[in-house]
């Protein structure tokens, strides 16, 4: 590979001084060769993110998720303009694996929270693009260093739930945040099995006119639903509140239970220890996704594998059976 | 590798024959043969799937879990005797990769269903053990596939959910079904987050003497929990039920509901969907699992690893940075 550096790159050093120095633009060019797929910027990158590592880590990171049509943008837009309030810097990030399919369905259009893009406190980067949840997923991770490299208190990580993208965004935020609509039961058809489990806050958002008695049966009813979970390993309680994104009413609840969260875990070590727990998992996820593309990454092996699952289905060969026809052939193709 | 051939062993074409008619004795040695891990067994045990296979897959497989003290073995014990009073032949399976260690915590004992292991139209067998859930799930699996065979027309699985065993049940299983205890709550924090939304149906056991109002309170609120979860893709909706099997109460509920729920997948087609989806999937698993062998079963990959994700939790170095320096590793092992 040629070593090509394209002229407007300008030295590691220059990027990691001017991410550790608050510098935005700086932090914009940062987050471009993190996203880049240059030999040449991977290699910078590499040299950024290695010489930031010790400078990140200090913000306190959130999921959001919730189905389309549940508000989103309105309420990060709230949320984000209520902390700049408080005196923090928030940077907002996503997670969309589809967003080079879709042309970015996902904080692809900064006018979807335009106040707060224009505020000085906040920071709104798109979704990575790429192929696979994985790479996105490193690459919306590493932002989040570099944002938190360079000053933002608060991260906010959304996502619209494509793939596995709510668990990769549950993996590396410390607080899960699920938006929803009164009306329970239709409204959840799009959201996938287990994510109500991962949340630490359910939030019935449009509980303004008309819609306020249903928000807060709504919100009785996941309530008393996430009392018969079992406890997170956190201790801490799953809370359920209305909030009118649009209105601005029932934000600050939002963040008082964040920081409830915060003082808990902290308190009891389970913030520390969950965020090792984070980052060693972030190294795993890249092996085992690595390996899996090393066997499906081949054009062989794929075929193969959709002749033996037709034998499979009309009972010709044993799964098991089929499995170690499928290794052999990888280990003797090394 | 020696091709011993232990003297007790039959031909394939013995075992087949006598799994097809139904002999429950050779039954049991072919099932021996599944678990042995001597070579010269392997390959029998190879030939006898093989051939078994087409006659496969005619049962229903209904999954069931519950902490311990909730009362599995007496239910199970009451239900198999509720299925064979309805004519119905039922083999009893469980899946606990720690029985190696507790020495048979799990089905070890038949005296935990006294009157049904001695029926002739139950069979009930321990599980299979070894070191990884990986290797007994495939066990299990294949045993199902043989008391199928054999001529059993319900398959109980059951789980103790140790590690990923509910996972691994779900997944080879139609049906799933949680026992439960009233008193929400406290009885939960032994179920792992996710179980309760794959359950089919939750079934509140011992509603029985002083118990029952508070069975039927938990069962409504079971009932309103469940509402609110996502649809399955099998376009049921979890029911849930009091029962107290040891006064065989609610029993014939249970049955009820599989027989409905089996009714709803074959006219929907989720049925035999389901099914082809599990049986590829077990061969993915096997690959996956494999795959993850490979690396992971090296001593110097595993020293290597440690070390790295002590420098990762002390931002040493970045994940993305570890997983690529040992994938570089174990490539370069080849």
């Amino acid at each position: 590979m040629k070593n090509y550096k394209p002229k407007s790159r300008l030295t590691s050093t220059a990027y990691i001084e001017g991410v550790l120095k608050g510098n935005r633009v700086l932090l914009s060019r940062a987050i471009t060769i993190i996203e880049s797929s240059l030999e040449s910027d991977k290699i910078l990158a590499k040299e950024i993110i290695q010489a930031i590592l010790p400078f990140s880590g200090k913000s306190i990171r959130i999921g959001i998720t919730g189905v389309p049509g549940v508000g989103k943008s309105t309420f990060i837009e709230s949320f984000g303009k209520y902390l700049i309030t408080k005196g923090k810097r928030v940077a907002i990030l996503s997670i969309d694996p589809s967003s080079q399919r879709s042309k970015g369905s996902i904080l692809g259009d900064k006018t979807r929270m335009e106040e707060l893009a224009n505020m000085r406190e906040a920071y709104i980067r798109p979704s990575a693009s790429g192929d696979t949840l994985g790479g996105v997923a490193n690459k919306t991770g590493e932002t989040m260093l570099l944002c938190e490299a360079n000053g933002y208190d608060v991260v906010l990580i959304e996502t619209v739930g494509v793939g596995q993208s709510e668990t990769a965004v549950h993996g590396m935020t410390d607080f899960f945040l699920l938006l929803m609509l009164s009306g329970a039961g239709d409204e959840l058809q799009g959201i996938k099995k287990g994510i109500m489990e991962m949340a630490d806050m359910v939030v019935i958002n449009k509980a303004d006119g008309d819609n306020i008695r249903m928000s807060e049966m709504a919100r009785l009813q996941y309530q008393n639903a996430l009392h018969i979970f079992p406890l997170s390993e956190s201790g801490w309680s799953p809370v359920v509140s209305t909030a009118s994104a649009i209105k601005n009413i029932g934000i600050d609840t939002v963040w008082g239970e964040v920081s409830k969260y915060k003082k808990l875990v902290d308190e009891n070590g389970y913030f520390e220890k969950n965020r090792n727990h984070q980052q060693i998992q972030w190294m795993y996820n890249n092996i085992n996704e690595e390996l899996k593309n090393l066997f499906y990454g081949s054009a062989t092996i794929k075929e193969h594998l959709s002749v033996l699952e037709k034998k499979i289905v009309t009972a010709k060969i044993s799964p098991v059976k089929a499995a170690e026809i499928m290794l052999e052939e990888f280990k003797s193709s090394f």
